[in-house]
């Protein structure tokens, strides 16, 4: 057969049945969505599912402008955040210099890369995994930063993202802000100023909203004419009409996830502590994972004991650096609790051994 | 600034707001979804929303294979049928050569093409808006057929699509059978013999479920392969966790949905009899509308004067052959009892001027 594609898949995380498992392998949000959620949810009527979703999704857009203090004209909603990212990477990325990411960031990057034949480099991350933007080229395509870095979950202060911009006039930085609310910095108040900025987001982390498949893309009217164009050629519908309700009501419930995610980040810092007891080293992050290694155990014999426990986290065999890493999402403080001894156990039988 | 996509997009039917309207522009289902599916939607936990949904859509998928009596292996999900159909444009028209289909289809084939720089030949349909295949060329990249064909609503035999097969051995056939169920014949049976077709399909017609936005794809293991490994490089978890609930209970209706499908069916009849009474000549349709012309009024006429009457129809005045044409959605009895009044009030009207 001729004219098949051949292409080598983004592999995502397991997703293992949910029964019986602490489950912190893919970054979930550790709490259940707002309230509002299941309110807008009990008011739905199904009976209207005949129907097509809205094209513009002109409710959610306005409430997401409204919460980032930007006009309408700046959103772009997609079904989660692979997909703005996707429409980002066919909108802005058409030249024949590549574009820049760091070794260690989202694996999905270099696959859109390939999907679309878009040229680009991988930048070596320093020893302590921070991104020295400095040593770019003069010369780019393009730069994506996710920011907060996974699986990292260093990030970049907005001052130094700035200095991108301004060093780029003429060029798109997307800034993927999947993480952001778990501790980094945003740039969306740059957006005003700088045309070439593009900010993506997702309802999948700090939203607690993985299973619903909602992202946007913000960025100037330029910029959102062309992802806009886009999206219209490829799949307009691309967010279905409970999900945007859905969004709708938790975009409304800043309250809320102000007081989940503030106590997924204390409980990080607590985890952490209880890691560095256990003698393990941790990369200081901002999100609702972290990144950590033992100098005596191996990475594998964690990942595979804990899973016979029935706790299902990741780790990165075919990536050199951190080969020898455990990422952990950070779930309840019960859970959390639970990991740490868990990992006790672990490191008390292996020395045992 | 460098580097961005510079498109047309494709432009979708008008969305009105949808109360106090009889809306027969987007060939949407007439009745409500399933009371399964009103069930499925009751018995859902908003709180596994904070899980990712699923990224085999395992349930569904074997939901539909079951009820077309095929392989699981043979299924892919997809937000809509869509996204389906650009996935698959994107894995099996990887040719120089142009791929064909009609000049009068659905819109977005060529907006697909643009995108991905796909080489196209749009094939002028004959007089009477049927596809003369046997005209074909000998060598070219593939064919896309919407079966039966929108906005004609005329459709093609099984016999007619398996010779299109055999000539083209090396080469993917397309065939969209989004609206199959209000009349055409399926070629589904045709895929357990031969690798190179794809057949796609939608839960939007024929599943009252728009809104939803799921469709699917049925082909050989072969070029299974290939769309999912492009689907998992552009966005795997496409389809969220409601969508794959609901769509499955869908699919478990057969018996409910047969008998929407049937009595669309039987109030198309009456419609089109209706509308020969007022003087128009309507194609045949196997579809869930109809496409009809009047030799004295004017479609822009009739179009303004039902939009005037709070009725939505479509017409296609940059589409030469057809400009003078109305495409009409099916709706329930009652719904099409009142558009013939109105359109017999506009026809006495526009003689009486």
């Amino acid at each position: 057969m001729k004219g098949l594609r051949k292409i080598q898949p983004y592999v995502p995380g397991e997703q293992p049945a949910l029964t019986g498992i602490i489950k912190l392998n893919t970054n979930e949000n550790a709490y259940p969505p707002s309230p509002l959620v299941t309110k807008a949810w009990q008011t739905f009527d199904v009976a209207n599912l005949r129907y097509y979703s809205s094209l513009a999704n002109q409710s959610l857009v306005d409430a997401l402008a409204q919460k980032h203090h930007i006009p309408s004209q700046w959103v772009t909603t997609s079904n989660g955040s692979d997909d703005i990212l996707a429409l980002a990477f066919q909108s802005f990325f058409q030249s024949e210099q590549p574009i820049f990411f760091p070794d260690l960031t989202y694996g999905f990057y270099p696959v859109w890369c390939e999907l679309f034949h878009i040229p680009y480099q991988e930048v070596p991350l320093e020893k302590d995994f921070s991104f020295a933007l400095a040593a770019l080229p003069n010369q780019l395509g393009g730069v994506v930063l996710a920011n907060p870095n996974a699986p990292t979950g260093k990030g970049k202060t907005v001052t130094e993202i700035e200095a991108l911009l301004q060093r780029y006039p003429d060029r798109v930085i997307i800034v993927d802000e999947a993480y952001q609310s778990f501790g980094g910095e945003s740039v969306i108040p740059l957006v005003a100023k700088y045309e070439n900025l593009y900010v993506t987001r997702t309802f999948s982390k700090d939203a607690s909203l993985a299973g619903l498949r909602v992202g946007y893309g913000i960025g100037s009217e330029r910029l959102t004419g062309v992802i806009q164009a886009v999206k219209n050629s490829y799949n307009p519908y691309a967010v279905d009409m409970i999900a945007e309700r859905l969004a709708t009501a938790a975009t409304q419930d800043t309250e809320y996830y102000q007081r989940i995610n503030q106590k997924i980040c204390a409980t990080r810092e607590q985890f952490c502590q209880a890691l560095a007891q256990l003698g393990f080293t941790t990369i200081p992050s901002q999100t609702n994972f972290v990144l950590t290694t033992h100098p005596l155990i191996s990475a594998k014999t964690f990942f595979d004991k804990l899973k016979e426990a029935r706790i299902f986290v990741r780790y990165f065999p075919d990536k050199q650096r951190i080969a020898n890493y455990l990422r952990i999402t950070i779930g309840t403080d019960e859970e959390m609790v639970q990991v740490a001894t868990v990992l006790k156990n672990i490191i008390e039988e292996e020395q045992n051994v």
